[in-house]
C-alpha cells in the first residue's frame, strides 16, 4: 500500500502546500506557494505544476496526485464549485487540468474530507468502522467515515458539522442557519468569548487570545481560561451529541488548532458527552485528538491517490 | 422480489400487529395482539407462535419472518436490550427463539429503521440514496437510508434524531441531553404548546389538541393552530436542517401521526429548510409525507425476511 509515492497538494486561502508522501509520511520536504501572491486560476496552475515537476524529478516513482481545496466540489466530476476563501475558481475542473498538464491520475477532495481520510486510514481513526472527524480552525469543518468509507452525501456536501445548530435561537449563521457551531467555536469566537469572560471577572485579559495562548494559560491554571474551554467543550458537546445520536459512531476526531488545548478541552467535552449519551452511544465511543497536524491534508489526498491506483 | 410472501411482526407498546406481506402489500388481514394482557416474553412469544401458525396454514408459501421492535437492539445478534415501554424484554434472543419456534428464517430490527427501510423499498424514499425518515409520533423516531443501505451504526443504534437537541439551552432530554427534538414535539408537547398558544391568544381551546385535531383547525384556517404547526416546523426545520448539513440526503420522508398535518406543516417546513441551507444541500432535496401508515413497520420487516432469503 505505502510502496508507491504519491503527491498531495493541499490549497488553502493562505498558502498551498505540495509534498511526495510514502504511506503515512512525507517524504520530501513541504513545498508553499502563498495563493493570494497568483492571480486567478491560470497563474496559480502554472506554479503548482513547477513544484510538481521539480519534486517528480527529485521522485521519479511518483504515480499519482491528490488535491485537497477549501470549498465545495462535484467529486465525481473534479470540479471546484466555489472555493472558501479564494476568489475565483468557481466552476474550473481543477481534476482534469492537473491530471493534464502532469499527466498522471488525479483526484480532487474537500480538504476536510482529507483531513478525515488521512486520519482514518492512518492516524486516530484508524481500526474504527464509523469516524466522525472534526476540524476546529478560522472555521469549523467535519467528515465522515461510515461503514469504513468516506461518506460524501449526495451532492458531496456531507459533513459540515460546522453549519449545525446548537442553538435554534442563536446568532446568524453564514447561510441563515442560526445557531451555527462555528459561530460560537471559531478561532475569533473564542477569543471574543475569553475577553467577554475576563471583562466578567473584573480581569485584564491578556494581549494574546489566541486558542494556543488560551489553552496554555488553561494548563498554568488561571480559572478564566478553563472556564473559556468549559464553554467552548459544552457547544461543541452539545452538537457532537446530536452527530452521536444520529449516526452511532465508534470514534469521534478532533483536530486543527483548537484541538490542541488538549485536557482543559477533552475532560470537560467527554464529561458532558457522558451525561447526554445513551450507553450504546457512549460506551464503546472514543474520542481522541487528531495525530496529523498541518499535514493532514497533504497525506490524506495523497492517500486517496496512491488508491486510484489500485482501483 | 414480491413473489415469495413473507411474514412481518410489528411488536408495538400497546399492541403487536402481523400480517402476511408480499411486496409492498399485505395478503393477509392484520392480526393484533394487546402487547399488555400478556405478561413476559414466553406468554406473548407463545401467542405470536399461535397468530404465525394460523396464517401459515392459510398462506403455506411463507418463507420467512421480520420482527421489529420498540428499543435497542443487537441486530447482528438478534437480541433485544431494552424495549421502550415494554416491561421483561432486557437481553431476550427474539430473533433465534421466534426462528426456532417458527422454523423459518427470521430477522430482528428496530421499527424506526424497518418504517425506514419500507419507505426506502417501497415508498416516499424509493429512488433516492441517502435518505432521512422521520416519525413523529409520541416520540420522534428516525431511520437512515446512507448510499442506498440502511445505515445502523456502530451499536445498531443510528437514526435517534428525536434525541438531538435543537437548543442546548433546552428542557431536559430522557438521557440528560437537554434540548432533545422530541421534548418539543412528541404528540404531547403539541397539545402542551397548542394549549399555551390559545391562551396567548385569549382564546378557549378545542377539547381536542390532538395532532390530527389540530391539523383539522389549521386546515379551516384557525390561525392559533396555523400558528402551532410554524412552531412545529420551527423545532424539526432546526433538528432537520442540522441532519441535512451532517449528511447532505437526497430525500427526507416524513412519517407518523404529526405528519397527517400536511401543507400546514410541510409548507412553512419547506421555507425554514430553503432559508437555512446552502444551495448544494437544499437544491435537489425532496421533502415528502411517509407512504405508509400504520403498516410501515410490518412493510419494513417483511421486505428484510424476503431479502434474507436472498443473501
Amino acid at each position: 500500500m505505502s510502496d508507491i509515492p504519491t503527491l498531495g497538494i493541499d490549497f488553502g486561502g493562505t498558502s498551498i502546500k505540495i509534498a511526495a508522501v510514502k504511506g503515512a509520511d512525507l517524504i520530501s520536504d513541504m513545498e508553499r506557494i502563498p495563493t493570494q501572491q497568483h492571480e486567478g486560476p491560470d497563474a496559480l496552475i502554472e506554479e503548482i505544476k513547477k513544484r510538481v515537476d521539480s519534486l517528480r524529478a527529485k521522485f521519479p516513482d511518483i504515480a499519482a496526485v491528490g488535491i485537497g481545496v477549501p470549498g465545495a466540489i462535484d467529486f465525481e466530476k473534479g470540479i471546484t464549485y466555489n472555493l472558501t476563501n479564494v476568489r475565483g475558481w468557481t466552476n474550473i475542473r481543477l481534476r482534469d487540468i492537473i491530471q493534464e498538464k502532469i499527466g498522471l491520475p488525479t483526484v480532487l477532495e474537500n480538504d476536510a474530507n482529507c483531513m478525515a481520510y488521512a486520519e482514518f486510514k492512518h492516524g486516530a481513526g484508524k481500526g474504527f468502522r464509523n469516524v466522525v472527524c472534526v476540524t476546529l480552525g478560522t472555521g469549523v469543518g467535519g467528515g465522515l467515515i461510515l461503514n469504513g468509507e468516506l461518506f460524501r452525501g449526495s451532492r458531496f456536501a456531507a459533513g459540515e458539522i460546522g453549519q449545525m445548530s446548537v442553538d435554534l435561537y442563536g446568532v446568524d449563521g453564514p447561510y441563515g442557519n442560526r445557531g451555527a457551531l462555528e459561530r460560537y467555536i471559531g478561532n475569533r469566537q473564542i477569543g471574543e468569548l475569553a475577553a467577554q469572560k475576563y471583562f466578567d471577572a473584573g480581569k485584564d485579559a491578556p494581549e494574546d487570545l489566541s486558542p494556543e495562548n488560551l489553552s496554555n494559560l488553561a494548563e498554568a491554571g488561571d480559572e478564566v481560561a478553563v472556564a473559556v474551554w468549559d464553554t467552548v467543550a459544552t457547544y461543541l458537546g452539545a452538537c457532537l451529541m446530536s452527530t452521536i445520536y444520529l449516526l452511532n459512531p465508534d470514534a469521534i476526531v478532533i483536530g486543527g488548532g483548537v484541538a490542541h488545548a488538549g485536557d482543559v478541552l477533552f475532560i470537560p467535552l467527554r464529561e458532558k458527552l457522558k451525561n447526554s449519551l445513551t450507553r450504546e452511544c457512549f460506551d464503546d465511543l472514543t474520542l481522541s485528538h487528531a495525530r496529523f497536524g498541518n499535514t493532514a491534508g497533504i497525506i490524506g489526498c495523497s492517500t486517496m491517490a496512491r488508491e486510484l491506483l489500485d482501483a
